[in-house]
């Protein structure tokens, strides 16, 4: 995999390598290397070359656009020592989009008709570049266009099912995805060394974590779609009675989408009171399409005074307990469910630091409130670790778990 | 630049290049290349041999751990033609870190006090996993261990200060950072074309955008540093007017800081009323630490009821232009400086999609309301592009610049 641009080699985060491994992990095709290489045509080349002499498949994303500093097909031409040619209908087409965006076309647009020779063009219907495939014996290289927006679509649509049925078409693959909430990585890698040291060989796994969530991924590849599905299948009857109450997803890894589809289950609704996540819960779980259907609404009360004259909490109980504990977390989320009407109300307090903390409630310590039906409401203690950010999102995270333990039962 | 470890070709995101990048442009020093290479011995002694007949320095993170998949060590070995050496000071200093954590040292971490013959030591106070640094005449390989907490430290205290003194010596280097909101990353370009064309080639530019911000970097590389100073200075003063209003922060790249900093400036408060973006608004106000001093608080509400009994809007309101409508904005920020009695409030509604939107009210459409003291109070419509996720944080941008411009007056 080539990604090509200056720019992800000044700052700019890359997020096509996470994508295109996530990806090309569903037909059982493992990434060997990355290489993040800036708009220089020696640099270039070089790359292409030595991916040429290592890899089957050479993905690469950028370089295709009009300019001076797109350098792409130059490049492959140079490493594979062959030519380019201009095409007339190519050249119209893109032409066609300019004059149909009612946008004259720059001059430089030209260079993008230009086809290299033994390559067939990928069509890229969000943007002017085309990409390009080139065959060389069993070898093949895609060239892709950069922006997210027009390489995915183009991914999706061509190179995607090209690789599957060129190199995932004598074995099938399936992939088991499970999510983990309330557990440390290394506790959920420890839960499943057993049954990873007794899997097969068509296995191939993988441990990830981050803020109180661990994701494990379980790929089987094997001759038929049937035995690739019983072998992940057998990984999941292995997965330890003490993993299962902490499994939260298969599938979809994002905890927000779990406690939404629970609560639409349930057919119940939710809201919420924060403090030191500041509406990043709410956030959390607006991200999901149709969370409207279940959320009603959130509150941030930063200061005491709000806390008690919208949220309700008593003055005592701030004087007494303050605004950081355990009766002040359940007052908050009681104060919200009879504020916004909800079934379910979470509430979030705590001390995100890096200022405001002392030896008896240091930076980290962080209450989670749940008011429900019937009355019942609870409280958990947590201790999050890390900077600000990642307090606030371990914070928002065992918020989201309490819930979903609570609908679970 | 060699990233090392499977998890990186297995969808884990990369943030060690954003990293790298980013601190080796303050000494002026280029990378010309990331890798990014699976823990596998063959492929990264093909990397690290390769990178050596390319670059001046080469830097890794990863795969210096205990287990038998952390294999740096072995594979600089290969590629450098020499042995490795048992340490009993390195060894006896990981033993004493595991006790003083009172936890049994594995036998597996012994392989942890192994140095590459000719290397120095990098001490890791925050990890088992010392670094190492081999020279090779004029070349350096720099070994950092994978997890960011243990390598940025080590980044900071040794690598850094070593490559300013080796590659940074004799030219000093100044970086000016502009940071712009409501102008697209093309607006912005197209402005400073003329001075990027115009500059001296001791300038090096870097344009970077999106969800509405575009961040310009110009690095001046010069005999001294108030040379390099006044290149910079000189950019800055050739910055077109046009663009000056729209120039939020030099420095800091977050637009919630700079108005964070323009409230405390003002002695002024901040509450926000949201919908669309769903608490995002305030999560990002509230991401700056000690943002308490200016933000009282948010809501966040997603029902016509709530924005009608929490906050104020007037059924007729709703009823008449809907809830993504301008009079909706006003009120709902109107609504929201009353009941948090703050200086000023910002409000979004909007249609954040996929779903929800008619063809006069389409996906993208959003309001910003703004009320503020002396009854000042005004409403933007912006058409913000994208999925969900891209049109909430182009909603959220465009309200913190709207206050801000409105503090700037």
């Amino acid at each position: 995999m080539i990604c090509i641009g200056s720019e992800l080699l000044s700052g700019k985060p890359n997020t096509h390598i996470d994508y295109f491994t996530r990806r090309l992990r569903t037909i059982g095709l493992p990434v060997s290397r990355c290489t993040t290489v800036s708009d220089s045509l020696p640099s270039l080349t070089e790359a292409f070359a030595s991916a040429l002499q290592r890899a089957d498949v050479i993905i690469s994303a950028g370089g295709l656009g009009p300019t001076f500093d797109d350098l792409t097909r130059e490049a492959v031409c140079a490493a594979t020592d062959r030519g380019q040619h201009f095409e007339k209908k190519l050249f119209d087409g893109i032409r066609a989009k300019f004059r149909y965006a009612r946008v004259p076309m720059p001059e430089e647009n030209r260079r993008q008709a230009f086809v290299i020779n033994g390559a067939d063009v990928l069509d890229n219907p969000h943007g002017s570049a085309p990409g390009q495939h080139l065959k060389l014996g069993g070898r093949s290289v895609y060239l892709m266009p950069g922006p997210f927006s027009e390489m995915s679509p183009m991914f999706e649509s061509f190179v995607l099912p090209a690789l599957r049925k060129q190199h995932g078409g004598k074995l099938s693959h399936e992939t088991l995805s499970l999510h983990f909430a309330g557990l440390s990585e290394s506790a959920v890698d420890e839960a499943l060394q057993p049954v990873i040291k007794k899997a097969s060989a068509a296995l191939d796994f993988t441990i990830l974590g981050g803020h109180g969530l661990t994701h494990f991924y379980a790929t089987a590849t094997a001759p038929s779609r049937a035995a690739a599905r019983r072998l992940v299948a057998g990984v999941r009857r292995a997965m330890p009675n003490s993993l299962r109450s902490h499994l939260y997803s298969e599938g979809d890894p994002t905890l927000e989408a779990a406690v939404g589809s629970a609560l639409r289950l349930e057919g119940r609704t939710l809201a919420v009171a924060e403090s030191c996540t500041g509406g990043l819960l709410a956030a959390r779980i607006t991200d999901i399409a149709g969370s409207s259907d279940y959320f009603l609404g959130g509150m941030v009360a930063y200061s005491n005074d709000l806390k008690t004259f919208v949220l309700g909490v008593s003055p005592d109980t701030l004087k007494k307990h303050g605004a950081v504990s355990a009766p002040t977390a359940l007052e908050m989320a009681e104060g919200a469910r009879r504020r916004f009407r909800s079934d379910y109300a979470l509430s979030v307090t705590g001390i995100a630091g890096p200022g405001g903390g002392t030896p008896k409630k240091p930076v980290g310590l962080v209450y989670i409130g749940l008011a429900g039906p019937d009355g019942e409401s609870k409280v958990l203690e947590i201790m999050a670790h890390g900077d600000r950010h990642r307090i606030r999102s371990q914070s928002a995270n065992a918020a989201l778990d309490l819930l979903r333990k609570t609908l679970q039962k």
